[in-house]
């Protein structure tokens, strides 16, 4: 057998995993990011991360052809490297040289939200498809854009940059620079101070009973709250819908995919956001249409495809 | 010899030219578009059209290949019938097949804003480029989107709809059925509409002066003013022009191309629209930079681009 290795670096966690060529999970091992100034620091943790990952597996390192890492922020694929990243302490820093040194392997990087569209295309809701987008709910908001089959970066490895779009020029402040960005509607610490906000407002909602006190909110949080019938947080999700829906519409009427693939952890409460975010979403007249679905892989869309992206380009 | 004709549709115009496979224009013509309730009124008068042009040319008409269309709207460029067109009688018209049929050479159709784009690689600002987006600011706001050197028009045909993408969802309707979409904010007719309010209240703006009258203002009655050093003037493009900074800024941040091209009539405005324009896009982190220029070729981007498409299609 021969195996790849997928990393998906985090904010909080760095997940490494052994993925077969067909993409099917064999091993994996998760250890927190440390909280570190220096690069090297991330770096170094990384590269244990990936050595005891693989020691515990029991596969032998000969058996293992590449590495492939996705990381939040731009990256040159070219040079391995991450030119910036938020929360992490990246600033043109070779994380590809660096850990291919480290393991004797080839290292591919790439944007973490490029990893996991790949990651469904070959192995997810995507596959088969020629054209798709892929939008992960996080702390911010990522896309990976697949045309004609292959992952579209942009000139200079920064598209993509969806969550960065405005959508209400005379909105909030986002931290990018610009105002009313998508990300600052429906990152899910969005969802989770609108939660805590009609909460405060609502003190008799069942959002209290699912999340026990304001700090124990989550994203989820909202859904679970639905499904005991709360209104409070009907009118929550429907708020943050409302802006899903029209982030979602930009992305159709610009690139008119066959799918938009929405990942992350909201994605886990299926027909609940799916099926009112498809009746919110206004399109301009076309002549086909575009599938709205949720990411098949969940949270190891990233990391399978790190993996394979890694493979495809070996 | 070996020419092909360009047809560019518009609400207003049809117009026609023969074009050498470099892109040189060897003669050209243009007749108003019917005001019909009829599609085929509209195409009779565009194979009309072009045999009026070629029998002026004193072209034989086996030195020609191929017709390429340009037409607002969405395209099945697969069967060459138009979906659908704002201001055009076309509902699932085919085009194609008729004027094929009319003329005896092969015809291809697309999307006027995208044979613009053609126009623009092969022939204008994008020479050699890999991936550019070409705006077209006119009676609504066209995209042409070239992706790895070729047209990207989505897996529907119905991509690269950016005018239709929100830039202020709280803002005024659009006809597309959304709200505070782009063309809302910076299709000409907008700009012509903010001059004359800005008339209205400033009467010894030297706007008056340029324009002579509310009912004979035009686009380029702003930059003329401004020209004069008109302080009125100034003010409504600088609002005009912090909309379009906010859109080409969301397609640089999605599409991360090698330059945007703007066309259309503005953009014979120059150095006055395009200087205070680059320094009003803000943009996420990233390791190049994308150019923003004016279409080279003006008003012939899409006669030209219709042109070498149906070539490069042939």
């Amino acid at each position: 057998m021969s195996y790849g290795v997928g990393i998906d670096l985090g904010g909080t966690n760095i997940k490494t995993a052994l993925v077969s060529k067909t993409g099917a999970i064999a091993a994996s091992y998760q250890t927190p990011t440390p909280l570190a100034k220096q690069a090297q620091t991330v770096l170094a943790e990384m590269a244990q991360a990936v050595q005891t990952m693989v020691a515990k597996s029991g596969v032998p390192w000969r058996e293992i052809d590449q590495v492939g890492v996705g990381t939040p922020g731009s990256v040159d694929q070219k040079e391995g490297m991450v030119i910036y990243a938020n929360n992490l302490p990246f600033d043109h820093t070779p994380l590809g040289p660096y850990l291919q040194k480290a393991l004797g392997v080839p290292v591919y990087v790439c944007n973490d939200a490029d990893a996991a569209a790949w990651g469904e295309l070959c192995a997810g809701a995507g596959q088969g498809l020629e054209n798709m987008v892929a939008i992960t709910l996080g702390t911010g908001i990522g896309a990976g854009q697949i045309v004609r089959g292959k992952l579209y970066v942009g000139s200079h490895g920064a598209g993509g940059e969806w969550g960065h779009t405005v959508l209400e020029a005379t909105g909030p402040q986002c931290n990018c620079g610009r105002k009313g960005c998508w990300e600052v509607f429906c990152a899910v610490p969005t969802l989770v101070r609108q939660t805590k906000r009609a909460m405060k407002k609502n003190p008799s909602s069942k959002l209290w009973q699912v999340a026990g006190s304001l700090a124990e909110v989550e994203g989820k949080t909202v859904f679970d709250a639905i499904r005991l019938g709360d209104e409070t947080a009907a009118g929550v999700l429907d708020r943050y819908l409302d802006w899903l829906a029209v982030g979602i519409g930009n992305v159709i009427n610009a690139m008119d995919p066959e799918m938009v693939c929405i990942g992350g952890g909201l994605s886990g409460a299926g027909p609940l956001l799916l099926e009112p975010l498809r009746k919110k979403i206004v399109l301009y007249k076309r002549k086909g249409e575009t599938i709205i679905a949720l990411a098949a892989l969940g949270n190891a869309a990233g990391l399978v495809g790190a993996s394979m992206l890694s493979q495809s380009n070996g």
